[in-house]
């Protein structure tokens, strides 16, 4: 019906492009899917003429559609078909409607919305519109959200059925006005495993046992289930705590939360401005909310959160998973940009743990803030042994204090593992080093500056982007001094960054030991 | 039928708040409104019990009423009403649907949602829900979308006659369950200037005389109108050239190019997310957009420049208007973060021009660029005379360059007149000081470095946030250095700041000449 080399063809949430890359001339190369050097986990320009949008946030399709359908009618290409296809989970995301509002009243752009609907976002499908869609696959009949709007409606159509989804597909091209045709499909058909496991039809997966679906490797705790643990914990203690999710409540680490207190999670749909602005009224309403978010989605609601939260000096905690690097989702799903995003929000104090216990307690910290909000962000990994604080001073946690030490490393959550062993090597060859955790990493904790400012190098370490990071915060503040130190920030690149091991990702950056040890060295001898 | 002072009334968009503030005992201060210390230009938990949120972004109410229904069921106190009042125009924006996505799934939680729609955003409303409300203005009495997403329906009401709006409140509040009640109203209702006046109904005026309507002084040429000109120019010369507003076609000075070109500009609705993520599609199309939007709003849409522009490496212009300190509309609209979001994302380009000819100037190199985003920053403000630069070095403009300077003033846009004006008078006083304009702000000019590093103080000057701005970003450079000067940056306050006049605000930010001369003072006598 389409050819995506000629026609405009997008997919929301990159995920539904597998049959279509093994169908545009992928089919050999993905065996070495999401791995480094192989094929993208997601739509990619690099890999092929047939992709022409990476996104993998969800909700965007239709807003590119809506755009290329105009430049096709303004450059009189419009011969070319634009054709979006997006999941019901998309549709719970505001984005879509505004798009959809857009596609509605314009009768001479005939976009086609492919809705893929099975019934789920990551969980399943909240709210109204599911509610809505479920309706009309039982086949109500009445009118449909779409055509409210001013699009056509087509469906529903068993998206199983090729033949069927050929012929509405042919049905909506010759209405020539937007359509949405809505194909009827169940997650993880025709792989057993997949379709017998409710809790999300294994949704991802690392290496599995493909004759049962299991995992091949136990699974280690996780800053997730850390976190899952803890959060859980304090909601025993304290009725006033309930957590808000964009349809992720398990890879959140939600799951014993909302077991144990179903009233108390809301799982609003893919739609964090409204998570944000929701837990703003939760807290008008008298309680603590916990945001449970993927620190690359938190720039859906920067201006929710400045606005809506900061403004107004609510009680919110934010907890932003998948921070730092993400490792085989790309470049994408990093999450690069949340540690210079947030120290910008007035009065919102951020956190990065190093070890589980930090994250248990600076996760109480944060729900006990009661005068604006606060968030803490860690990486998706497994969480190491904890590593324990000398002392503390200037609200920094002081994890290793050479005496006489002119170095000293700022290291930023997770960094604190190999920025200590990058100070052992220093030492060893004998320059003295010390490390210190700030803990609150924004705003700068109040003595920060006078452990740094009698050095003659500090290195700032940090899995964020260089930009906006707190090396630059921290050059800022000591700058103001008569005779500032140097200071490096050593962290992520100011660019997007490839799909490839986690490990992999922080050492090409020089965040492992060898590399910030390499660059104290370059700087002492330069 | 409600008490604001037990139930929970939320307003969107605190323009709709004026008769709530006059009924609420603030008749007498009215007078005082948007002057400094009065009243302000929206709710204000400050001034009053009676106002709950202080937003004044559009399309939040919903989400926040969200919130006060879960806490209100959660907490036992049901009793309490919770009442959101939305405009026609708040509905283009997706935060709607996406509460409304929520409020419908909750039959037991009796939102009461107060529809008024005026047919009007600032603009008049656009798209299909547009087309959708005038349907059920005109009677048509069919199945409605707040229906299809499972709350009830009550209207259309006469929103001008009181008993009547009074009934529909009482049956939608004994529905006990979410409910529109659709008002139907006429912007500028009763004041017949403002009835007669279709191009914006008189949304926003300074001093008028009150028998016409018309301004008393009249309008001096401004940074936005200085755009309209120059966009309207290049688009006459570039058939690729098209303009995006989300309902600011008029404010966001595209009057002309509107006028010129109907075809070529695009009004998305309040819809900052669609309004990026479309003109990610039509630079996808061949085109290259230009995206006027104020600078306040530009948080909605971080996500999107991030992961559907900026990865793409797609050619869009933002158009950044009231950057800065925008005056009598206060803590919500004052542009202060926007020169500390976009510095993150890599490959965007951010210029701020510091007269009419760099704004023609930069404008045009923004629109050059193919490769990547750029965005321009100017205040809401009257754009005085043209500031000629002494020469170009390392990508800077030199503005002054006192022999053996060790002074260097980093202009960021509008502060080069101040800087220039702080220079004069530090060297009277004999202190021989260099001003330079780096004219793009982001990422640093390649010779910014070199201009600043032999001096014994450099201080940058923003109309911005401190947090992320230019200075900072210049302290982490040069910090990398052997010998790194003293940077200091003077710029806005990390806090939100009140409504008073912009002069005023930057004078006690210390952005004026005597501030900047002063800081300088006190850094090299400290």
């Amino acid at each position: 019906m389409f050819d995506s080399a000629r026609d405009s063809l997008v997919f929301d949430t990159g995920h539904q492009t597998y049959v279509h890359k093994i169908l545009t001339g992928r089919a050999e190369a993905f065996a070495t899917l999401r791995q480094e050097g192989g094929l993208s986990g997601y739509p990619s320009r690099a890999e092929s003429r047939h992709d022409l949008i990476e996104n993998s946030h969800a909700s965007t399709a239709l807003s590119y559609a809506d755009g290329l359908a105009k430049a096709a009618a303004l450059r009189g290409t419009a011969g070319r078909r634009v054709v979006a296809v997006v999941g019901d989970g998309a549709l719970t995301g505001g984005m879509s409607w505004e798009a959809l509002n857009n596609l509605g009243a314009a009768p001479e752009r005939p976009v086609v919305v492919v809705l893929n609907d099975n019934g789920r976002s990551y969980s399943p499908t909240v709210g109204g519109i599911a509610r809505h869609l479920a309706a009309l696959r039982a086949g109500s009949g009445g009118p449909t959200v779409f055509e409210d709007l001013g699009l056509a409606y087509l469906g529903p159509v068993d998206g199983h059925d090729t033949a069927a989804v050929e012929a509405a597909l042919r049905a909506a091209a010759a209405l020539e006005r937007p359509v949405v045709v809505h194909c009827v499909t169940a997650k993880g058909k025709g792989y057993a495993p997949a379709e017998a496991d409710d809790s999300d039809h294994m949704h991802t997966v690392g290496a599995i046992d493909p004759g049962t679906g299991r995992p091949v490797r136990p699974a280690a705790p996780t800053w997730t289930s850390v976190f899952g643990e803890e959060v859980t914990a304090i909601g025993a203690e304290r009725p006033d705590v309930v957590c808000v999710t964009g349809a992720m409540r398990l890879p959140a680490g939600l799951g014993p939360f909302a077991q144990r207190f179903p009233q108390r999670v809301y799982d609003v749909g893919i739609a964090e401005q409204h998570a944000v602005t929701s837990a703003a009224g939760l807290a008008l309403g008298g309680l603590h909310p916990v945001v449970a978010v993927y620190a690359a989605f938190l720039g859906r609601a920067v201006d929710q959160v400045l606005t809506d939260v900061a403004l107004h000096r609510l009680p919110v905690t934010f907890v932003l998973d998948r921070a730092g690097i993400t490792g085989p989702d790309g470049a994408s799903h990093h999450g690069m940009w949340d540690a210079s995003l947030l120290p910008v929000v007035p009065g919102l104090a951020l956190a990065a743990p190093r070890d589980c216990a930090r994250l248990r307690e600076l996760l109480r910290e944060a729900v006990a803030t009661e005068d604006g909000p606060t968030a803490l962000r860690y990486p998706k990994a497994s969480v190491g042994p904890d590593i324990p604080a000398l002392c503390r001073a200037g609200g920094c946690d002081v994890l290793r204090e050479d005496p006489g030490a002119r170095v000293l490393l700022v290291a930023v959550g997770p960094m604190a593992r190999p920025c200590l062993e990058a100070a052992a090597d220093l030492a060893a060859d004998g320059v003295p080093t010390a490390v210190v955790d700030p803990r609150w990493c924004a705003p700068l904790p109040a003595g920060l500056c006078a452990l740094a400012e009698d050095r003659d190098l500090v290195v700032a370490v940090e899995d964020t982007c260089v930009t906006g990071a707190l090396g630059g915060r921290l050059a800022q503040a000591l700058a103001n001094r008569p005779r500032p130190p140097r200071v490096l920030t050593q962290a992520l690149p100011p660019r997007f960054l490839p799909h490839a091991a986690r490990p992999r990702l922080l050492a090409e950056a020089g965040l492992d030991a060898a590399g910030i040890a390499r660059r104290v060295r370059r700087h002492l001898s330069g």
